[in-house]
């Protein structure tokens, strides 16, 4: 019986399909590609492995043995009733993101800290200003709220810098080798007064929810900046609004919201000191990505013909 | 006889003047402090040391045996006539703004690849688009025309996003640690093809002058960045913006110009691809490299109460 791969993907480059048709051949496997999944409906019943962020197609494919998410956040496949083959295998493409998700944070901690948009108005106005008083990242003390894939490559890139020091906070506090030193996460009550930069690369899972709250937000001194690029549940963000409206914090860059797309009529958009980016910070136009995304799921395909335990699979119950 | 230092220096932090004036003391030297050069003019006369960026008060100070510019660049102290001392050595602080000018290159280099300037047009209009496409330092070839300070302290920083090479061009192509390897300038032509970032960080000289020519310009590949924080006469600016204008260069971040301000109906402001700022890289009001400026001043200090060679000193016929 044939074995068939789904792959939904748009814009997939063409040199990149043709590296999966030919891997999956000679595994055995044959690819069907499809720009969006409402193509893909009829061609899933039968499939026994589904390649994209599509988990609305798992419901349609009852025969599915392995479902390969190019996306690093799982919370859809999450819902009882996602699956209609219960034992099937999720992984998810966490590993891929690291790269243009640490190129974005290394990016708007320096465009806060040399206070870029306010340079950008004098720019935009022609004119010739050099005194708004600038800092470094430098001597800086970081905390890292995450240490997965995102926080490890963020702190190699950022330990060039010459930082002060990079902690890095987890649920299990096991060291990894590009931080200083990492806690558990009962102890960010404890690092977050001697954090200048927070960043916060969490999975969306009830227990990273609401995990900046208003007093832990309180406990950060009141010049230190705050990176999100995790999810936007992670903070309470009406809290975070107030907070930087009363004067504290000298800049917030947020990635993700609790609402995405951020409606257009919220007032975060104007709230003084918040750097909006609109979730591009794991931007898989990135050609980089996406060669990376694919290579990912050739590896585990190989590993799954081989009867081999697959990459990055996703424990449903942790959420990552 | 007392030996006088005078020092120039606005808004100097409190403690680095009663650093200096401690230090200065315990080595036999007293220290006066003014805001601008107009208030030092009599002071000056009976002057041994003068610290600050003041060219105009070497004429005035026929006792001088050394001047220290808190700058990096020294052209102004480079005309006929303007030491009235004319054996008085002359040091710069070329070494105080790396860090903040490597941070400045990073910044620019990501908000380019990102294509920030349009992605913060969508959040200017609170849209929530996410799909243009960027770029990536992974795996670009970078040149570092300058392998001085500030060059090593940029390629420093650029490893850790794990470009394919670092490649250094210098007059003399002495190997340095943090790049993969150093040519001499006259490889130039040849490198520029393979270069996917050209940073520029070189001093105002004979010999860089207007060195990115226009024939130099158009062996940049068309999708290639180009960063300049050295000084605007390096670069041909009248040939870039023609270059930019026909769609050539994925962009052009410039902090330096041919004439500064940077007049307010410059074509060159509203040229596509062009990432201005205004002479902002080296921002001395970064208290880190105010305290280091302080520092290497109080070294060499040191070592001229000693006898001994002093650090920076420039060459005057060579310009740095």
């Amino acid at each position: 019986m044939e074995r068939r791969i789904i792959a939904v993907m748009s814009s997939l480059e063409p040199e990149l399909r043709k590296q999966m048709r030919e891997t999956a051949a000679a595994l055995g496997f044959s690819v069907e590609f499809y720009e969006k999944s409402a193509d893909a409906l009829a061609a899933v019943e039968t499939a026994e492995i589904l390649f994209g962020n599509v988990p609305e197609l798992c419901a349609k494919a009852p025969r599915l043995k392995w479902a390969s998410t190019s996306f690093a956040g799982v919370e859809p496949f999450l819902k009882p009733g996602t699956f209609a083959a219960e034992e099937a295998i999720l992984t998810n493409a966490s590993g891929a993101y690291g790269v243009t998700i640490a190129e974005h944070i290394v990016m708007v901690a320096l465009e806060m800290m040399r206070r870029e948009p306010e340079y950008r108005e004098i720019v935009r106005a022609h004119d010739w200003k050099r005194d708004l008083g600038i800092r470094s990242l430098y001597g800086s003390r970081i905390t890292m709220l995450g240490t997965g894939d995102i926080g490890r490559k963020t702190a190699l890139r950022l330990r060039g810098f010459m930082p002060a020091c990079i902690t890095g906070i987890s649920r299990s506090g096991r060291p990894v080798p590009e931080m200083d030193r990492t806690y558990r996460v009962d102890e960010l009550e404890r690092v977050l007064p001697e954090t200048d930069l927070l960043v916060m690369s969490l999975p969306g899972t009830p227990e990273t929810t609401g995990i900046m709250n208003e007093a832990r937000l309180r406990k950060l001194p009141a010049d230190a900046y705050l990176i999100n690029v995790g999810r936007g549940n992670a903070i309470d963000q009406k809290a975070l609004e107030a907070i930087l409206r009363e004067g504290r914090l000298a800049g917030a860059a947020l990635d993700v919201f609790e609402t995405e797309p951020l409606p257009p009529e919220d007032s975060l958009w104007t709230c003084p000191r918040v750097h909006i980016t609109t979730h591009t910070a794991g931007n898989s136009t990135l050609s980089h990505t996406r060669r990376f995304i694919v290579e990912m799921f050739l590896e585990n395909l190989r590993r799954y013909a081989a009867h081999e335990p697959l990459n990055e699979v996703v424990n449903r119950e942790l959420g990552y």
